[in-house]
């Protein structure tokens, strides 16, 4: 079998002949960047062909790579076969998750209050006048005689009393004992949150005796090798065989790599953390929990379920103590899922008395509304714009990527995050450069591009020679070739502002049938949420400007960072908090956008480029 | 390696060199009797070398085999290694439950009440204005929205709606779903109730839904290869390495050939039987369970747990319903188990008012005392003399096992099982057979044969060939080589005598102990129920005459068949009675006898053979 050696990781695997080069590095366990599961349009899969036989290039790899870059063996890993052995060059992913704080979320745990306690205890030893049972007389010394127990913490019971001088720690959640640990080990109480998302995981390791986040890391969702988007998942699980259980082990091995690295970052024990919380879309849930989610892709739009589930670890291959638990927070509807109801918690909205709307944008934007003690909720299909995929030249929120754009005194301003050289835009860049480009002229209301043929006086002269004609319409030149960093123009094409056109079109119509449905206007609102790593970066100016937002005074615009991950770690610290998550999804009125014809209707008329 | 093919069963296995004979049934899943667990001493693992090279006997086989034998090639298997390739004839099993009717007990269920219910359903289809997910949408249906239920039921979930017009049947316990099976199968509700026995294991297939026994079978406990007694199977999972998990597999395997054979009788499918009851003692719960039982051998007699346990099918290897589960019954004691607790439940001892007394004689007799509302439990070692063990000729109630024996007009009359030729001789015929040779006058009241070279006068004529001298004192023979199966005299020894003595009268004791203990005398018993299928055999006459039981008016005496089963049973059929059962620990109160001067004192003074 030929042999495919992946540079710099040194790791070299055998593969049949015929196997794509894209599933050769999955199965080396290789991360490849990507957003189109492998079928040649999203150009992101670039490798290097070091040493091998080279082959003419497809025509995907003619579109995605230049000619110097053909020429220097850069290939599409999803369109090559693997032939003959090779030496294969991977370019080393740039850190998505430079910008820590977004992760870190906005929410301080006030009060801890874990569902699971630690008592420590030294036991009186049997004699022939007290023949209670070993279980019976732990238990009663808990002074909780009903938990359960499990046979494998029964069966290790005798020999740890006797060999311990009967001092025995025992960690419970008031029904059933989660671990017996010998001599007292109170002070040693963990639990990991983890915000499931589609693109990123991220997990905080948590002191349950405190509530202090000791930890925080964070992985690119690696089922992204299937899609980007949670559609594409679907369809893998509904029919590829065997798809269901590649896409939970992937999921689940991303959040064991991330637990490994919190432990080994703190130094605490596995066994010592206990439980675990998560939130995520209800397809991640699904996905996660490995149940099928084929029918949450067709209408009616039908999860499997929407309650919390509670699993033990082990079931789904998580590593923490053995007896320790997941739980999964509910989900309000196929699209509405446990990530909104963690919003809602870090954002009290469940609480609150005033008016406000929380908008977490992703791939799907979730937005949700409190209005005089009612809440409701809506899914908006935003598409994967703000992510930067399907966008000619973006990419994720990492070093390099345009994070900013401003028009100022006639002059663009350009910023990357880490000020590194410019190699591609991030969601927030997107919504800059459109802003900044409608404030110079250069864009139409309708979103299209000026023509420079048929009006070249509206374009100022400093621009005249960065806008110029693609495939479709004009595209812009952001960053010249000779100054970003992969040596090509960095553009925003008109492709790219149709796909923000819809984005943005999406979310500002879903907010308005909230506001129908509330009989309330946007003026109404107390406060607008941005929820989600974008909220925090996306510029409230840029944002009302295109139409994303409706008018609404800036300062009522608040970010509130990662308020989803925060909501799994308020379940995980206050049983009082996971008590309020559980009964949310009763209490949120669920409105399916996607068959109304006034949303429709709204969607048209938001795409518009211009406050509306 | 050699081959050792064992017949009639055309089994051949290859195996090491060196290997005890015994070992190398035992993974040729081929069962031999034993009792000593191959320490040579019970003689009843023997087979024949029909072809391979003979050696010279050990001191064991001569002991235990004829010169006849020895001559046919018989061994005791576990006193042989094998060196060579070897053809063994194993002797046929006699069929160690002929005497069926001790299976089915004696207890009618008239009432079913069973944990588990099924709901049939045909749901209505999901649409764009109901959303509701799968899950919410089924147990809204069934009217128990907080079942629970296993990721492997929730992932079938929405094919299997989708597949079957949305027509479904759950099965439930009021606290998880256990299975969802298309269409309407809620005439299809099966469990089984099995008596987990140190000896015999029982179990019998029950239609949940009108409590009707479809079917029993049994089979010997396969955990005697490591033992015959308790003692020699906790001592076998303290000190061998594995130990425990050799003996747990062997019951699991027991029980689920048992279940083979229900269903196979019955034609009951096997996804269709969702619960399992079981008793059994301590010990042999533990055991089942795969809990280190060490602390239960030795003094204060500690076991892991007491209370009921209630375990995944498939987490013990159990082959029913892959999400049935196996409820253990309480343990009152480290030596009153769960059967016990059957027993009391079956003669509704926990709801008598009046005062009555209940023996499960076996390797261990457990005596239970209903005196006044209150009820009072002891164990005592018998020892296995009642099961025909450690007895020369012993053998359980099988055909050809002398069962009852008595003396009439100066005659022996010997009747046998099945009335087949006589081969040895079980319990019930020893207790006959020493009341027998008392009222003949052969032997003393303190147990010793009368010396007939001392007091030739006391014997009478027609015996003086029949007694004569042994090893040990003198032995009488019951049936003579001529008559006898096996060809060879078989006896009544001296040492089997002995073994009689120390049997009854540990039971005798316990139940004075009691006695004593609710400040009553035998003459206040109304009744003594004799469990178990030795006291549906022994003869009251024979057993009073022995001071197997104290001086009671024959017709307060009851056999009440395998009351344990049946405890299992109608724990099984009746929600109500398992409720009780599960309290029943609580209200019984155990007696320690080992550590007591004044059980001592009686024991002693109730070895003698006499009413006393």
């Amino acid at each position: 079998m030929p042999a495919v050696k992946f540079i710099p990781y040194n790791k070299t695997i055998e593969i049949k002949t015929g196997t794509n080069l894209l599933t050769a590095a999955d199965q080396g366990g290789i991360y490849l960047e990507g957003d189109c599961a492998g079928k040649g349009t999203c150009g992101k899969c670039r490798v290097r062909v070091a040493e091998g036989e080279r082959e003419v290039p497809t025509e995907a790899e003619k579109k995605h790579l230049s000619q110097a870059e053909l020429d220097a063996g850069w290939v599409l890993a999803c369109r090559r076969t693997v032939r003959g052995s090779l030496t294969v060059e991977v370019p080393l992913i740039k850190d998505a998750h430079s910008r820590k704080t977004s992760l870190a979320g906005g929410v301080e745990i006030l009060e801890a209050e874990p569902a699971i306690q630690k008592i420590a205890l030294v036991l009186e030893r049997p004699t022939v006048g007290d023949q209670k049972a070993d279980l019976e007389r732990l238990l009663a010394a808990t002074g909780h005689d009903q938990l359960q127990i499990s046979l494998r913490e029964l069966t290790a019971l005798p020999a740890l009393l006797r060999n311990n001088r009967y001092q025995v720690t025992v960690t419970h959640d008031h029904h059933r004992v989660i671990s017996l640990e010998p001599g007292d080990t109170s002070d040693q109480l963990f639990g990991i949150a983890f915000d499931i998302g589609t693109t990123t995981i991220v997990g905080s390791l948590i002191d349950l005796s405190n509530a202090a986040v000791l930890a925080v890391a964070a992985t690119t969702n690696p089922q992204n090798i299937y899609g980007a988007d949670v559609i594409s998942r679907i369809t893998h699980a509904a029919r590829v065989e065997d798809g269901l259980n590649q896409l939970q082990t992937k999921v689940i091995e991303a959040a064991n790599q991330i637990i490994r690295q919190l432990l080994k970052q703190t130094g605490v024990a596995r066994d010592r953390v206990y439980e675990i919380t998560a939130v995520g879309n209800t397809t991640m849930s699904h996905l996660f929990m490995g149940i099928d989610p084929t029918y949450l892709a067709p209408a009616p739009f039908i999860p499997a379920y929407s309650r919390a589930l509670e699993v033990e670890a082990t079931k789904l291959g998580i590593k923490i103590n053995p007896s320790g638990r997941v739980i999964f927070l509910p989900n309000v509807a196929g699209y509405v899922g446990s990530d909104t109801v963690g919003v809602i918690l870090a954002t009290n909205m469940d609480q609150r008395q005033d008016n406000c709307a929380a908008i977490d944008i992703g791939t799907n934007g979730e937005l949700v509304l409190a209005a005089g003690g009612r809440l409701m909720a809506c899914s908006t299909a935003a598409g994967p714009a703000f992510e930067g995929a399907e966008i000619k030249h973006g990419m994720r929120a990492a070093a390099g990527a345009i994070e900013a754009v401003s028009y100022n005194d006639n002059r663009l301003e350009i910023k990357t995050i880490d000020d590194a050289p410019a190699c591609g835009i991030c969601g927030s860049g997107l919504i800059d450069a459109a802003a900044a480009l409608l404030a110079a002229g250069l864009i139409e209301p309708t979103g299209r591009f000026v023509n420079p043929e048929e009006n070249p006086e509206r374009i100022p002269e400093q621009f005249r020679n960065r806008l110029r004609p693609s495939q479709v319409g004009y595209e812009f030149i952001l960053t010249p070739a000779a100054e970003s960093e992969t040596g090509e123009d960095l553009v925003l094409t008109q492709g790219d502002l149709r796909q923000l056109q819809l984005a943005k079109g999406a979310i500002y119509a879903g907010l308005m049938i909230l506001l129908k449905e509330a009989g309330m206007n946007a003026g109404d609102l107390d406060q607008v949420l941005l929820a989600g790593a974008f909220g925090s970066y996306v510029r409230k100016k840029s944002a009302l400007a295109i139409g994303l937002l409706p008018a609404i005074a800036p300062e009522r615009i608040i970010a509130v960072g990662n308020a989803a991950g925060d909501g799994s770690r308020l379940a995980l610290a206050s049983q009082t908090i996971r008590k309020r998550a559980l009964e949310l999804p009763a209490k949120v009125e669920h409105l399916e956008l996607s068959t109304r014809p006034d949303f429709q209707d709204i969607f048209i008329n938001a795409l518009n480029f211009q406050g509306i």
